[in-house]
């Protein structure tokens, strides 16, 4: 069973916060093998993802055979069923549609002494976006990696995907093509990222890396950091439901579900102010699981992570939800708004009782690729602002500098710092 | 002497590339002593920062002498001049009118399916910043880091500084105060980091931890970021000065040796169309540095890490500025907009003869904190949207789902997540 607590019961601040610590990321410790393939992959380029690939996923390449090229695009695309096809364009048109919405507030403004003072916006060149391979080999998570750059203005989208026995779905090459994503490896895990971060014969550099991946994969993002940019480190997925007993209890029930059939370590929570609509959500969640593909994994998420808490009024709910900055917040109540308006931390709100998360997993147009295991508290998902950066303008004249110049001399004297302080001082005289 | 490149001889191409490639990161192997004095941290709090503090800094704290009080503040104050009071107060409301110029931009509208999408931004609760001791203990840093922050609207804003042999610049708290810094805690070093991240009895933790620091601050961010936000793993500092024969070349010289006098590891780099003009820099260099108190430094730097390059046309400039992606671009030319419009990767660019970067590091108003090491091909310089983070949001009813709930449930189908496409069919039935 799930962790139950109750808001109204003397122990309940003390037992929140320990439901709220336990939730720590994992670390499998991979760092020594993945810096041991970073290195080689750097040293040796092709021969060792080659030779990686050959002992991963039992797959013989070549140089040649490292791209997936168009006519193999073409024949995956071919494969998959229109009405696919078409549910996957409409997902592509709204994600587009809304980050395309994305204004880059640029700034250009001369102020009082005359100095000019701006600020804008540029793409970044190259992006590499991993994409999984095997199981957890999702199109969505193209879309939602690729369209943002694309539409950020990133000229150059590389994507790597590991096709373990040579197996790869084409519904993912149909999402890349749909997305924008210029090129196409055959390439996974470490090998992979360190292929995209430092270029190899037949593969550029990169300047960012985006895209989820297991431990291996999150851990070469890491060693890789500054050399280029990375997103976040995604941990297990994570879903907060505020709901009152308006609801039908198996509706909610789905959703809690939706986000446990990700992975054992995903967490589900329900947030409640009605005792008896909590046990029959519980009741309804054992009735759903029976019916599941993935039973096995709900099941292992729902009753080692999950947890329901039932509150006195919804206007407790906030506050905890604040604590547990969770990846999605489902607002299933009369007055969604009311909530919303009064919660800091969370990564995505779905607001109403036709609003599951699953809407925004695919369809609804915003990231799905958001801050999990509590970072919401100062993380964003994934959008156009991570494939820009910002670059600050100085515009200045000698009156300009006459009006600012002195005081920076005096600071920079005092910081013992003496050539920034004749760089300006030098300007200041006659 | 500096590494000098002539752009019109036959084997420059390689030689840039091979000056590019040169500037890594040096990656001091403090991996190892950084986790073992994080963990002890997490686990033993105070008694912890007691013993470090006593063991790296000379100085023995207790519980109550770990924060430095309103008192310490005042009296600390008092001892610095009025005018390098005032000069930092001219500096401080620089800094903070440009940061409150930044937008923001919300979303928040309807699309033609009746769903209501938008984003949202909230300041981040608590963040940490990291100063420097010793050596390179910078009010101005400190102003940099904590002014976004107030303007961005974080609640809560604790300093970390080291008082090695319990000695601390009294500007440095001037500065504190002055930004709006809420707690200042006398601990530094990988310690420090751990007690920002993880808590203490004394400290609570902060969800981002920003600032400068040496080898052991660094790797300490680098290990405890996904508990807390991090900035950029700042490397050395570096200036790429674009000028044309129209300037004096001792103050091209002088602007160079700001940036080398930081650091021997920063790099100064000079690109002009006048093979003269260089020489005439080369040797102000050399004169300049007779002079400088910082004159080892900044002569190690110029030497091992500076480059003077000869461009045939000054339109040949910005393709090697992309290449280089510097930290700061000064554009000492007749007509800077020409060659700053073409250019798409550098932290900050400064335009004009009277626009030294230095004015940039005090007074100017922009950020200071600038991505090092060419990664200003992804990254930007601190401002107000690193102490913000954007909530997506998804607002939809029964007739919106009805409309994109059908190509949800057929992409969760065909990613074999049932519990998704559930969560939305069944409220897709009656």
């Amino acid at each position: 069973m799930p962790l139950r607590l109750d808001a109204r019961s003397p122990g309940f601040a003390g037992e929140f916060e320990a439901f709220v610590s336990a939730r720590r990321g994992a670390h499998a410790d991979v760092a020594g093998a993945v810096a041991a393939i970073v290195a080689d992959t750097r040293a040796r380029g092709d021969a060792a993802l080659i030779d990686y690939t050959e002992r991963f996923d039992r797959v013989r390449l070549t140089p040649e055979t490292l791209r997936i090229g168009a006519d193999e695009i073409a024949v995956a695309k071919a494969q998959v069923d229109a009405e696919t096809l078409a549910a996957l364009d409409l997902a592509a048109r709204r994600i587009e549609a809304f980050h395309a919405k994305t204004e880059l507030p640029a700034l250009n403004y001369v102020d009082e002494t005359g100095i000019g003072l701006g600020a804008r916006w540029t793409p970044i060149d190259a992006v590499g976006i991993y994409v999984p391979g095997g199981l957890a080999n999702y199109p969505s998570s193209v879309l939602m990696n690729a369209i943002p750059a694309k539409v950020a203005g990133v000229g150059r989208i590389a994507m790597a995907v590991p096709t373990p026995d040579g197996v790869l779905n084409p519904l993912v090459l149909a999402a890349a093509e749909r997305a924008g994503v210029t090129e196409i490896w055959r390439v996974g895990g470490a090998q992979a990222v360190a292929a995209l971060a430092y270029g190899t014969a037949s593969i550029r550099a990169v300047d960012k890396i985006t895209g989820p991946g297991n431990a291996y994969v999150a851990e070469a993002k890491r060693q890789v950091f500054g050399a280029v940019g990375i997103d976040m480190i995604a941990g297990p997925s994570e879903i907060l439901v505020v709901a009152d007993a308006g609801n039908d209890p198996e509706w909610i029930a789905v959703d809690l579900l939706s986000q446990a059939e990700h992975d054992p370590h995903a967490q589900s929570v329900l947030i409640t102010d009605d005792s008896a609509f909590a046990d029959a959500v519980t009741a309804a969640v054992d009735r759903v699981l029976a019916r599941l593909p993935k039973a096995e994994i709900a099941g292992t998420s729902w009753r080692g992570q999950g947890g329901v808490i039932v509150v006195g009024s919804l206007d407790d709910a906030p506050a905890l939800v604040d604590r547990l900055a969770p990846e999605h917040l489902e607002l299933a109540v009369a007055d969604p708004d009311r909530i919303a308006d009064r919660v800091r931390h969370a990564g995505a709100i779905f607001l109403g009782r036709h609003a599951p998360e699953a809407v925004g997993d695919y369809v609804a147009g915003p990231n799905h690729v958001l801050p999990t295991a509590r970072s919401a508290r100062f993380a964003s998902g994934l959008s156009v602002f991570d494939f820009v950066k910002r670059t600050t303008l100085v515009r200045c004249d000698a009156a300009g500098l006459a009006k600012v110049g002195p005081a920076a001399v005096r600071l920079a004297r005092a910081e013992g710092l003496e050539a920034h302080a004749l760089s300006i001082a030098q300007r200041l005289k006659g």
